[in-house]
């Protein structure tokens, strides 16, 4: 599945489609779930774009198809590696994204950087951009870059992420990047999700740290202090000294361990390659531990129940009789004539 | 109901409960609802304090309880004002808070102060802390503050603080404002409970912004910029122009207006009662074209749909047989047997 040169380019089309297979154009004629998987397996990144717009759909006629093709890539691949990364704007994180990415194809890894962004999801579309980004990683053939969905289906864009990621790693792509912005929840759905969860930051004007978010460092397995290069690594030096004695005062993260501290700069190319054998080193830990079986496995059932509620409510409240009462009691609450609490009391006793 | 000396402060115990009927100690046995409503009626602020309480109980014993209190206090009370206060810590937002307070306490009002801090419902303690934080407020009699509610129950925070607005007009509180710290979604959530919607900042060190986030210009009725005194009055004036500019450029929001600036110093108490002329105008102009009655039926309907989401799906999960089916296919997604997605699919079939 691996390229024989890791940092050959892509063909113009930027599609690298097995010729035959997939080469159709994607919008002629719809894909069958035999030709998407076909083209997974060949690891066409066409395919996996096409795949993961299929399971971002809303369209009820495709909810069948996408869910034949989840149970037909569900695989417990325990050889691939999930990073979710996160950092507030300004921190430098698609450029530390690109370099760490670029160090990782350089040693033979196929990368699928994915985004979290749930801004994107009310304002349909991303303020995180595309993959102009990340030119010299997206250019790349052992590099695939998608977007954060926009429009919001069930289970949000997390949801949407988390089934990416399995199609991703479908399409033989071994290390997936999961990039969130960090609004609200965002940081704790990836997570959710991931093996191991780096906290990008920078040292501020002062000696001030910018880019922690209260309780995203209890979060963090790694946190790399980014722009570390010029007269900024004395800075960078002090808040990494700040931010361990902070850390030797909280309690061990859900993993057991305290963060890293790292610098990095990606304009000097310094600490990356560094930053990502300490990657290794928190999966290859748990994987000794069993504590990464176990935690992709607490996920998955996590990630499962979520679905659940969310499904269970929208096939309840699509129901006739649901709406018509709905409907009545809305009425009657909007003209102050039952309470909230008593219209969802007399609802819920239909549960029951 | 309104004190015949707006000013005038509480007696030590913290209560001025009348005398005889609710002068018992709150613990010692659980009051009836009929001496609950009793209390409310009298503007007995011990007794709104346990009304609150009892609606915040998770404990099950207390939910019908509550329900009554609340069916019971329903009312359409359109002459109090309810409004939303924003702004990022730093802004000087119980400063501000306290000395708008104290105006409409001396303009013949009661006044409820409520606060919304979903970051307290996972670390079970409010950060914004309690009482103490407006000292010269709470001692009036005409005041009533209450802290965020800790743990969260259905509907989480923002609902509990649905229905305490609800107890304190119940008990005379014409004014309601109700304070967010602004985490997440929290900003949305206030927006949808209140007549005008107001967000504090303040001009920064340089002559930049602090305290605006992304997409709460667009909340807000009112903007008003806080500390205005001193050296930084020039700042303000400054960041006013800017923030006029900006606006211009913005549609109008949900109320159809566009945010007025505000000049304001809790210190030099200047601005303070325009601010509150300003809230005034913005719920007599709703008030003059429906809006206003719009708004509060249109939030009164979307409340009972979150009430009725979480009700249900609280009721389906707590079903036996439900709880069979997950735990069987928790076991199956956990072994990578059976997909999240088809799992889920699987327990909505029985519902539909």
């Amino acid at each position: 599945m691996k390229p024989t040169d890791a940092l050959s380019v892509k063909s113009a089309e930027g599609l690298a489609a097995p010729a035959g297979l997939t080469g159709a154009p994607p919008r002629r004629r719809k894909e069958s779930v035999g030709e998407l998987l076909a083209g997974l397996k060949l690891g066409d990144r066409g395919a996996l774009s096409r795949a993961i717009t299929l399971v971002e759909s809303a369209k009820p006629s495709d909810h069948r198809l996408a869910s034949e093709l989840l149970d037909r890539t569900l695989q417990v691949s325990e050889s691939t590696v999930r990073v979710g990364i996160t950092g507030a704007p300004g921190v430098g994180k698609s450029t530390l994204i690109e370099a760490l990415g670029l160090h990782v194809v350089s040693r033979g890894s196929r990368l699928a950087v994915l985004t979290v962004d749930p801004s994107s999801a009310s304002t349909h579309g991303s303020i995180l951009g595309d993959k102009s980004r990340m030119a010299r990683l997206s250019i790349l053939d052992a590099a695939f870059i998608r977007p954060s969905p926009s429009g919001c289906r069930l289970g949000g864009v997390a949801n949407q992420t988390r089934e990416a990621i399995q199609l991703c790693e479908a399409a033989g792509f071994d290390v997936v990047f999961v990039e969130t912005v960090g609004v609200g929840q965002s940081e704790t759905e990836v997570r959710g999700m991931v093996d191991c969860f780096l906290l990008l930051a920078m040292a501020g004007a002062g000696d001030e740290l910018q880019g922690i978010k209260r309780g995203i460092m209890e979060l963090a397995d790694l946190i790399a202090l980014t722009k570390a290069d010029g007269e900024n690594h004395v800075r960078a030096e002090v808040a990494a000294g700040q931010i361990e004695r902070a850390l030797m005062l909280t309690p061990p993260n859900a993993s057991g361990r305290r963060a890293h501290v790292r610098l990095c700069s990606a304009l000097e190319s310094s600490g990356i390659s560094e930053l990502w054998d300490d990657v290794r080193r928190v999966v290859d830990d748990d994987r000794a531990s069993g504590r990464f079986t176990r935690r992709r496995r607490d996920q998955s059932i996590a990630w499962m129940h979520e679905l659940v509620r969310q499904s269970i409510l929208d096939a309840w409240l699509r129901r006739a009789d649901v709406r018509t009462r709905l409907d009545a009691l809305a009425d009657a609450v909007g003209g102050g004539r039952v309470s909230a609490r008593a219209a969802a009391n007399e609802l819920v006793s239909a549960v029951e």
